[in-house]
């Protein structure tokens, strides 16, 4: 069986990152959405908590093929608990590129058996990402089209301050 | 059985070539690497036939694995005739990405349910490309670290004029 | 009265350089299509003639406002001619971006009047550009998605050898 | 009457954005400069009504067709409530194309009849950016080749902290 | 005498700084390595005392050749401070020298006599970066690969909050 | 003594290929400027005689300094043979980046000691190129303003056919 692991923040999940989860699907048995912990570093919208389950709610339609966990370790040491091989990132624009290329690369320095491959996004998706998706939210503007369908953006109390 | 298809010109092979497919038969049971046909359209310093005798040769060692035809269709065509729904690719510089991130959306316009993913080079393959091969053919260099172990170039007299 | 010029080979004229001519009917009075005469310097599939008839069909519906010449001259001097100062572009990819904004630079210094704006394509046209038409078209595919509704491909004995 | 929106930060507007709303002003009737209001998201070196006077000290010599407004909501929402359906940006760089195509098909989703035009650099403004101006502001170093002549940079203690 | 200026923030220095200074080394007679001192503007996580001491301890071999300095001034007044006309940056990929180009550019409009001369990464290098270097050490993940033999990494106290 | 080697078509020299000699004669001792010789595999618009007899004329002001010479062999063993281990570039555009790091990359594996540095170009000659200049050739059309002053553009019978 052959599983692959899906990172990210995830700030929120989108119809791009759930277009390339339906697509890893066909290649591979199983994807691990695998979102990143609350910490000091990076500053979310929303908290952990809240995009996971966000996340299981977009997922429903593929329940048994696709766990959602929150994670707090390096990715790679993530693949190895969870004894997947493979890496799976959407790669929507060259800035996409350019930071992604260098994450798979240092991450097969740390971990040589440990391999990245990318999914280019769909033209329709170019410009869906979740930093845009906080713009519209922080206006109170309408997300639905950039949002699986089932999805309901988690309530502004969960939004960390 | 899953099965990728790696289209190219191949002009000719190169160790970044072979990489892309030692990783990718990781994830799928079965590669076909497919060189493009002498046409009209792109000259190359290799002939087609010249070009899939060194591929092979190359390959020798994952020989069950990989299978390697000279095409002379679109690419999705000739997928669909070797029923896969997946076209890898590598993806070296931010040239590249340019180039096959549209050329993966316009096939998959063409055939929706071909997809296409993108395997990031190796860093110290970054710079290895057939066009820097052929460029150091024509000086009558050296060109064994850029090439596969074991494939030879193939003679000066199969070189198209 | 606005004039802008569009310059450009469009071999062959698309749904993506449709696109930009209605955008630009938002702005500008009228567009002139520029299409390059047959030279040396750029080998094209299909003639000049055949260009310009076949941008003709595909503008009918805005045929008061759009014109179509085919020009042999500086893009700057064709603008003076015809009494524009503009001349509009359109945007797919990076690619794109770095070979235009060369020409748009070197276009205002050899004539520091002539201003160029730039048309970001629809995302859903990222991938739709001339050479993609000629390569399904090499091997007998469908284009009819990727050029305007009502414009027909020109007769292969139109093409140029 | 054709009014373009040239929403920015503008922290500081620089003799960059000057160029651009001097070159709107030769296609569109009326530009209005909409600089971003105070808002958690997004920390400035200068308060918006700092911000906002010193676009209007610049553009004095325009002041008939320039309009320069503090706004706070989408900025497709500013422009409906602006009745223009034209969005201006200046490009300088790869990177700038980049951020700004997904910025303006997003807009173009959320608003279809919302388009938006860009503007190549001029050659000798592409290093002019208002990050680079902040930071030889850091050092009390000279900006007065980056800015609009006339426009006097806002006391230190209209910087916000 | 020729010297280099090397500034930047080395939070930490890496691998791919050390061989730019080696390589420079080649060039020029001396290398004054310039760190950027502790300021509002950028966080880092470590102190420049403890980067400064860090660098030194990784430029041992060569130090009669490379003076290690702590500045809080325009690099350009640094240059100038230390009668050197010319600084030097590595360039790991486009997104770099997009950035890079534009701060050569604004230097040398700053002070026309300062040119700025960039090497290009060594393949092997293309993904050392402090960032990433600092995303491995907040997991306490092993670094070893990714800087100088020698250098060791300044004790957590030394890091800033 | 310090002496670096610019290889280049230069098809023809321009006011951007002159700064970076000017450029690299503040660091080096000598610049030895390589014209690649006539071959089949490049189509020149002027023969390598009249490129190089161009770009004496505009080097004459540094005639002590600068050598012409026309090459026909690995950049690397011109190097070599010139006793070299410097190659320079000039960088205009991302486009240029991309291209020129592979190269720089490939001739460091091919030859361990000769290291390339780039020199980012001025703004003022971002669009100067050759193409640009060709261009403009094959119209009739005044490029005064893109080549140095002094080098007079060789009569037409020297551009080979």
């Amino acid at each position: 069986m052959k599983t692959a692991i899906f990172p990210g923040t995830f700030d929120p999940f989108t119809i791009g990152h759930f277009d390339v989860v339906q697509r890893a699907l066909q290649i591979f048995d199983k994807v691990i959405i695998a979102t990143i912990g609350d910490n000091q570093k990076k500053k979310t919208l929303f908290s952990s908590e809240a995009r996971a389950a966000m996340i299981k709610q977009a997922m429903q339609p593929y329940a048994g093929k696709v766990e959602v966990v929150i994670y707090d370790t390096m990715t790679v040491d993530f693949c190895r608990a969870h004894h997947s091989n493979f890496i799976i990132r959407g790669i929507r624009t060259v800035g996409d590129y350019n930071f992604e290329s260098i994450m798979a690369q240092a991450n097969q320095k740390l971990s040589p058996v440990i391999d990245t491959v990318f999914f280019p996004s769909r033209p329709e998706h170019a410009y869906i990402c979740s930093s845009v998706v906080r713009d519209i939210l922080l206006y109170q503007g309408d997300v639905s089209a950039f949002i699986p369908k089932g999805m309901e953006i988690a309530a502004i109390s969960c939004a960390k301050k």
